[in-house]
């Protein structure tokens, strides 16, 4: 009798014939007990064509019109998702994010969940009804509709296991899977049966995209294990092997190296000649946020002469125009600005290197030894990313993979 | 300085383009000072699709489910014409009928509006904001979101001027006005100029399709003028020359006839040996009443022996299997049922006919002459309804427009 959260992604409804399908997976876990819910995303290609409507009348379009404009993909398939499982003798209501309500800040575009009201289908439950979320839509305060960016439902799926206290988020989705790098790019990627939200946290943030990385966060802060299955197989929930994501505590045997990231949508901007002084980098990035700007990955090093120095950030690259806007603020005058966005970054993640030296001495030797050029370098605890020419990408992404014995036999 | 509600149906709204050419409309009348609210249909094709789904899914879904589904056209169009507003420096903000609210009777699927809170529109004209709404949706008190059936963003439009205190309600369309006749049909059909609210109210009623009926009784009860005009004329508002529907009072000279209307969609149902006794006739609609079964035409003559009788009515042609399990009743144990969905009704429609002799007498001579078998008949002060056999249609009505000098020269 656990109470589960199942998301279904745009692939996974991406048509009548689909939600059936999703359908029996629900029923099923009915049947056996459980208190589901579901979070659904928008039809496959639904959310892409009302973005271009957006986007063809206007490049500066109002966020808040653009929500209501791009939410309304998810209604459909919630409401359809609800008359599926009626159909199947489930007992089941849609909920639109105002309904609920998922309470989100005023970042129109990409809000976040501010507070989610589970209080009315908690009751429900007792009545044997499944409630049924559109993913990716919340509410302000003052009654607008706000989405969460690009794979926001992933986010409204866990925030919703959060606030009902359910035992697990499961995510379905058109892979079985998370794998240690993209098999489009290596064939040799293998699935990852479990992996920890750290771990989690930098692929999805670095390009793994079957999770958005917000929703990873949220797992992590409230310890919800995201289930990622495929919707395609038969067998539901706990009994498909997907991959399981978790707490570290919970993996028995640790990779030094879990995984081969990258990013092709990212850019790089270098700021030469900035002023070495406190506070300079600062009212960089404040200009960048103030913009609602998703700065990745920054590098400042230290300068020669103590006057002057440079600062390398990577934005992504649809953004760039918008960047480079920003940075017409006073304190760059000196400074001069060179971008890129013919780059690839690309980072081997794995908590195991917590505790083994020589992790990153391989991935420079392995680059080198293919006459790859590495333009940055950024470490964390648990990942180490460069920036390499985009064309180096593919050969790049399969020697790491190899070297660091991810190959699957 | 005049209120306006401006009305786009769904060809008006079909692209972006469209959307753009509704815009400019909005926009002059903005820019000549008036106070505009603007009601959008679902792009055309939208709603269609829509709907599909949920009948794809289940002939008996749920209502509830099917109106979240179906309104989210209007939501889409709704912010799209604000971005477009914006685009041409106006103020404007799109509602959802939740927003407003618009607070709905509870039968999903054909809602009545039973309140519209104004305010807050009525407070944002200060700040000249033209006010989005999406058409064809409410809110339950509940807060389910419903719909007022097809064609229910004419009475949202008619509701939203009687709420703001318009002046006048533009419907833009995709033809430049009411026709005596269908145009498809009868290639001498001419424009009216303008109509009575209550001939305007039988010719939407009988078919002619321009307005749906409910917003024409709106603005009859209300007295809101409705002006139906063609998106895709260059000129806006009162100067376009579309048709005016107004008080009988402010027409100067009525004609005897002003339109030849039909319907293809209806089926005739009749009960024979019906026994003859009060209550039954109010047993047997209330029994279609329940299930919320529009029935049209209804006659009953007097028995010849005062025991048994014979009813016939008329009931749209897709609620003919509904029909026939609601008419499972005790009382009709003993009565025979035969039904017939290849009949056509025609009526010829006029204000004048109330003080003018012979005007049924022209209908049935003009069908008499073409050899036209009349199935049953039907009057009320301002028309005449005639039920005949469905391959006569273009036959009876061209005849009756010719007949009743309605032709163009």
């Amino acid at each position: 009798m656990a109470c589960i959260v199942a998301k279904f992604g745009g692939t996974s409804v991406a048509d009548i014939e689909r939600i059936e399908r999703a359908a029996d997976k629900v029923a099923a876990e009915v049947k056996r007990g459980h208190k589901v819910a579901v979070v659904v995303s928008a039809m496959s290609g639904v959310t892409n064509q009302l973005v271009q409507y957006c986007n063809d009348l206007s490049n500066s379009h109002d966020e808040r019109e653009y929500d209501t404009v791009v939410s309304s993909g998810e209604q459909v398939t919630a409401g359809l998702m609800a008359i599926a499982l009626q159909k199947r003798g489930v007992n089941a209501r849609s909920w639109m994010g105002w309904q609920v309500p998922i309470i989100c800040s005023e970042v129109h575009g990409k809000a976040r969940i501010e507070q989610i009201d589970g209080t009315r289908m908690l009751d429900r439950f007792k009545e044997r009804e499944v409630a049924v979320l559109a993913g990716f839509q919340g509410v302000t305060e003052g009654g607008r509709i706000t989405t969460l960016g690009r794979g926001g439902s992933d986010t409204t799926a866990v925030a919703l296991a959060a606030a009902l206290n359910a035992e697990r988020c499961d995510i379905y989705t058109d892979v079985d899977g998370v794998y240690t790098t993209d098999p489009r790019v290596c064939k040799n990627a293998k699935k990852i049966d479990k992996i920890s939200y750290e771990e989690m946290l930098e692929l999805a943030s670095l390009g793994a995209k079957v999770l958005q990385v917000r929703s990873v966060e949220m797992a992590y802060k409230r310890d919800i294990p995201i289930q990622v299955l495929s919707s395609f197989d038969e067998a539901i929930g706990s009994d498909l092997p997907g991959t399981l994501v978790t707490r570290e505590e919970d993996i028995m045997e640790q990779e030094i190296v879990n995984g081969v990231a990258f990013t092709k949508d990212e850019a790089k901007v270098t700021l030469f000649n900035v002023p070495d002084s406190p506070g300079v980098a600062a009212k960089v990035f404040d200009a960048l946020a103030q913009q609602n700007i998703n700065v990745d990955m920054i590098v400042q090093n230290i300068s020669e002469d103590g006057a002057v120095t440079d600062i390398t950030f990577t934005v992504p690259e649809n953004e760039l125009d918008k960047t480079m806007n920003a940075l017409k603020i006073d304190d760059l005058k000196g400074a001069q600005i060179r971008t890129d966005a013919n780059i690839t970054k690309i980072s081997v993640v794995g908590i195991g290197m917590r505790s083994h030296a020589g992790v990153a001495q391989t991935m420079f030797r392995t680059l080198a030894n293919k006459g790859i050029n590495i333009q940055v370098i950024s470490t964390s605890e648990i990942k180490i990313s460069v920036i390499v020419a985009k064309e180096y990408l593919e050969l790049a992404v399969r020697s790491l993979h190899s070297a660091y014995g991810l190959d699957q036999e």
